[in-house]
């Protein structure tokens, strides 16, 4: 058998319709034993620590390794997974509830999609039903989605990486569910991503690419599926590029300032190479170091990603004290690991 | 300024003929204070072992995080890096060499290239002129790329990182250049890869795909530059694809009997995205536990890449106790971190 649609993004996959099923069973293989699927489309860590809050995320298929590669030791307990670029359904929400609940309260943590919101909220609502205490903290971290005052309006894009390794530091060693919300939505509100794209994405079940981009052009501050951002810019160089990803974030709410201690995440949607990434990070740091902020850890990775889609992110999460020691926490997965 | 010539990969870059010196400037970056730049283009641990044997590793530029990105605790001591898909040359080996070597000789560890095996040799004659003494062992894991009897002509690809991973285990530990070559030898003798291309890479010195691959067909056993493999075969589902690559690597002669614990390794080229990944293994794995394959621990990750290139690869390597304790060891670098 041969694929058996337009393949045109030149995919390797079984039946398209099948991808989201079947990366999933292939997730739960990349576990090692250390995670197991639960129900139908979830999958939870099998050492859960007795007694504790839960830490449960989630989102669409197709992003790979997030949400459901973010599960692990320090990390989250469990993860609900969608279809391709689609939220998990309540029912899927809320068996990954039942399965991290240990009667200390589940608190669900993803980005700010509409129909995330939406299906979090009525799964959140059914495992209340069933006696399990929910919080939710909502990821929106990106700068260009909507301004400073319309926060609620930003979608969650690659800070959430930093966010879910802060907040999965504070699941293992926090004893409320109240504390665990207080934390997450710390390493949210000290949060910011300013990404870009260069190439569109393809939609796996179809072939065909996700929007339309000029190859002279780069989307700024476009969502990782390829939402409208601030507008479209010439083709550039890196050291340009870096300048003005740097400015926007810069010119946000953050507030940083000469001595501020940051985790600097240096993303890839999933093809652009590390090799742009790396010179992107060259052209960064002499602006960080100018204005004297911090860089206590570095990321240059491709976790937060789009099928075929090309591009970068830099997100910046401001440490203080509570937050550096919980960085500072070795965790594993199988989207990131730290020692 | 834009960017000065075709940039028909759209590569966010800066003048393409820097690309090798500036992803390394980033990739000092990236290390946070944990290596340093040595010389003209090597990348060494700031905290080195006192009068151990050290391990050196290198290659050319553009398949990062390969090689210089396996730096770091319980991976290799050092690296010597080269222009984009060029070999350091020797003299760069030579300042690598001096930077990790602490009395106790130096083995040099790097993927089987003419370009390499030539600059290493003649580096290692200027270090043993300088009083360091070198041992060599040459990765050669590429299946498709010679047959069992012609094994010194197979070249280096994704199985480098296992074998990586391992003599940084060995170096960490051993206190003789002989043990450390003994071992690296072994996880390299114990390795196979075979690998497919579906799209060429790009040449970012001038924008051009590095071959030709038709929309319908998969390059089987092609090599990470694009180097002729065993043939190209038509575009196939994961699960057919699945099954050759394993059908390649249990024809070869690493002798897999039921009950052989292995280390197994999906890696994508760069282009390919983890989705794939994930249903690869997926199908992987059944076959392998049908074999009574125990697979001890899973990477499923893009390390070995190149620049726009899509493809994916296996890498087996068999464990036996000594090397399955040295894989149990934390390591940690730019490109490859386990807890």
């Amino acid at each position: 058998m041969s694929v058996p649609y337009k393949n045109s993004a030149k995919k390797i996959i079984n039946d398209p319709n099948d991808c989201a099923d079947e990366l999933f069973e292939g997730l739960v293989f990349a576990y090692d034993g250390k995670a197991s699927r639960v129900g139908k489309r979830s999958i939870v860590m099998n050492d859960l620590r007795p007694d504790a809050p839960a830490l449960l995320i989630g989102g669409g298929a197709g992003h790979e390794p997030i949400y459901h590669g973010l599960v692990g030791k320090g990390m989250a307990d469990g993860a609900a997974v969608g279809e391709i670029f689609a939220a998990p359904p309540p029912d899927i929400v809320l068996e990954a509830a039942q399965a991290v609940s240990r009667g200390k309260g589940v608190l669900f943590l993803y980005g700010n999609y509409a129909g995330d919101v939406m299906n979090f909220d009525i799964g959140g609502e059914l495992a209340v039903e069933e006696g399990i205490e929910v919080k939710t903290v909502i990821i929106a971290d990106d700068v260009c989605s909507a301004p400073p005052s319309e926060k609620h309006k930003r979608r969650g894009v690659a800070g959430l990486v930093p966010v879910v390794k802060l907040a999965g530091a504070a699941a293992a060693t926090v004893d409320t569910l109240d504390e665990l919300a207080r934390i997450a939505q710390k390493a949210c509100d000290n949060t910011r991503t300013v990404g870009v794209s260069t190439k569109p994405g393809s939609i796996p079940a179809t072939g065909e690419p996700t929007f339309e981009l000029a190859d002279d052009v780069i989307g700024l501050g476009m969502g990782i599926h390829g939402e409208k951002g601030v507008g479209l810019i010439p083709m550039c160089t890196a050291n340009e590029l870096a300048a003005k990803i740097l400015d926007l974030l810069f010119a946000d709410d953050l507030g940083l300032v000469a001595g501020d201690e940051i985790v600097f995440f240096v993303n890839s949607l999933g093809s652009t190479h590390m090799m742009e990434l790396l010179i992107l990070l060259r052209a960064a740091r002499p602006i960080l170091d100018a204005k004297g902020i911090k860089v206590h850890h570095t990321i240059v990775d491709s976790i937060v990603t789009c099928q075929e889609m090309a591009g970068v992110s830099f997100s910046i999460t401001k440490l203080d004290a509570e937050l550096k020691k919980l960085w500072d926490m070795p965790c594993e997965s199988v989207g990131y690991t730290k020692l």
